[in-house]
């Protein structure tokens, strides 16, 4: 099953409605009105099956697995047998799929760890072997399938970043692999947008990446439940402005999905519609491959069996504020 | 004025209600009640004012101050003239004044960071005076005043920090300092807990501390409005059993609130209801005392103006599932 949201501008302004569809050239089923036909055929009223749906199939993605299998049960059934009246509106412009209420990045890659520290002329750190290391990005930097990307004032060197979203489905706190993606409900494309003049200077002060990263992530186009993935080999591809950069393979992650989840699950709340991201593959950003994108590039991101993520980089924002570089205190100058 | 959330035990559950007071010893009154009654007072049918004060007034002060400038205005109304009739309940547990969408904590002590750089016997990095350098904590971690700190499977080497809590009122981006506190709603207590033994280690990976800080941070008792305090110089206190271990003042700051918010807005929308951490004030956590936390010490943090956040450490949870070691990829193995 697909799960994407849409926009649907209303009377009260522009909302976010969530679709579903069986996969490949099936059609897209807008839930909320499936679960207000089907409530109202099993004897609701129309204001009373109007209300209900609502609740079951909000616009965020987040607050609809609030009501746990409940939300899932509803958009199989949706998926599985459409009936005309609730077949989404042609040509409404997708969104970002989730609305996550948190969002962290793994870093599992180890042809991509490896030649970072290969250009700092050392070898990896050994914890990257020993864990599935990690850092929070924003979940407020998100955006959606077709937006363009905020460059901010404070960087000159933009960069995409090609990586396997997992959208967990249901909440969980100390799970075992085993368990582990019971709790997913699907993978998506992720692109982690980085400035990395920023990241290098910042990281400096071992906090790891903070501005050169929160600025914009790209999620979308949908999620992809995982019983239609075969998600230990899906190609995953690269193309700048049609010209293909990356080919690699989610084969080569260090860990699996499942130690992903376990993990970011230790001693935490796992709350349902969390966005965990692999983290770049081999070969999966400009670093790697010696380029930068330039204002008005169009990234694309394909990844097999979920689809392709476009994305098109924006004009860098006029100048704004720098922070002014400060003295040490008299009592530490040296 | 300072703004709390307390706990109903109604016929739906628990629930958080929004206390507002003046402050000293004002009353604190319950935000919804003085609303409904007010708009009563003005026409509004019984269930009319219930509807419309629970849209005002919900349980989440971040839905809240999606309101804007109404939400401020209500609280500050109701903690101007409290009616009997809305005064809140006595003795309502205190739970976290915030819900965070977001929560992200800085390093802008110079005697905390460069005691860090001394343990490991270097200078502290050139970037801390340049920049207010941050990373993004966890806002599913948040507990409350009085909460007990969970203690994950993970660590066996727990510490707290004494932090200033900003609290974002008003959503803003790319903001200079001089406006920046327009958007900021007041100070709060934030004892950003970390599991030492793990957050060494994931830090040799280059991506910042994560699980070493994500399982729990301590907010409250309430949060002042900016109106009410002298930021720029807050005695600031940490008791472990009730005995004082570090006492020191906000006057120490390198970089100031504005900055903070300033640079945390750079590129990026900052949502109202955010949680900014200013970092540990010098000699504000175990680890610049040389001390460490065991199950069962009470932590009380206090700082001048705002009042005292007092936390019990939980008991180490049973083990857990941790990562088994992998190796280097045949191509990569040196």
């Amino acid at each position: 099953m697909r799960i994407a949201r849409v926009r649907h501008d209303g009377p009260d302004g522009p909302e976010p409605r969530i679709v579903v569809s069986a996969g490949g050239s099936q059609p897209w089923v807008d839930l909320r009105a499936a679960e207000r036909l089907r409530l109202e055929r099993e004897g609701a009223t129309a204001a009373g099956a109007r209300r209900l749906a609502a609740a079951i199939a909000p616009g965020s993605l987040t607050a609809a697995l609030e009501a746990g299998p409940l939300f899932v049960d509803a958009a199989r059934r949706a998926a599985r047998g459409a009936e005309p009246a609730a077949l989404a509106r042609e040509g409404a412009p997708l969104l970002a799929p989730i609305d996550p209420p948190a969002y962290r990045d793994f870093m599992v890659f180890e042809e991509h760890f490896r030649a970072g520290a290969r250009r700092r002329g050392r070898e990896p750190a050994a914890v990257l072997y020993e864990l599935p290391v990690s850092y929070m990005g924003s979940a407020q930097g998100i955006i959606g399938p077709g937006e363009e990307v905020p460059w901010p004032a404070y960087t000159r060197e933009m960069d995409f970043e090609l990586e396997l979203g997992i959208v967990i489905g249901r909440p969980g706190r100390d799970l075992h692999p085993e368990a582990a993606l019971d709790h997913v409900l699907g993978l998506t494309i992720l692109d982690d947008f980085s400035a990395r003049d920023i990241q290098r200077r910042e990281m400096t002060g071992d906090l790891g990446p903070s501005k050169g990263k929160h600025f914009a992530s790209a999620v979308g186009p949908w999620i992809v439940t995982l019983d239609a993935l075969r998600s230990e080999d899906l190609a995953m591809t690269a193309r700048i402005n049609g010209r293909t950069v990356t080919t690699a393979s989610s084969a080569t992650m260090l860990w699996s999905l499942a130690e992903i989840v376990a993990w970011a699950s230790a001693g935490e709340s796992l709350v349902a519609g969390t966005l965990l991201g692999t983290g770049t593959v081999g070969g999966g950003c400009g670093m790697e491959l010696d380029l930068r994108l330039d204002a008005g590039d169009v990234v694309e991101l394909e990844i097999e069996g979920i689809g392709t993520l476009r994305n098109r980089v924006g004009r860098p924002a006029d100048d704004g504020w720098m922070p002014q570089p400060k003295r040490p205190a008299p009592s530490h100058a040296t």
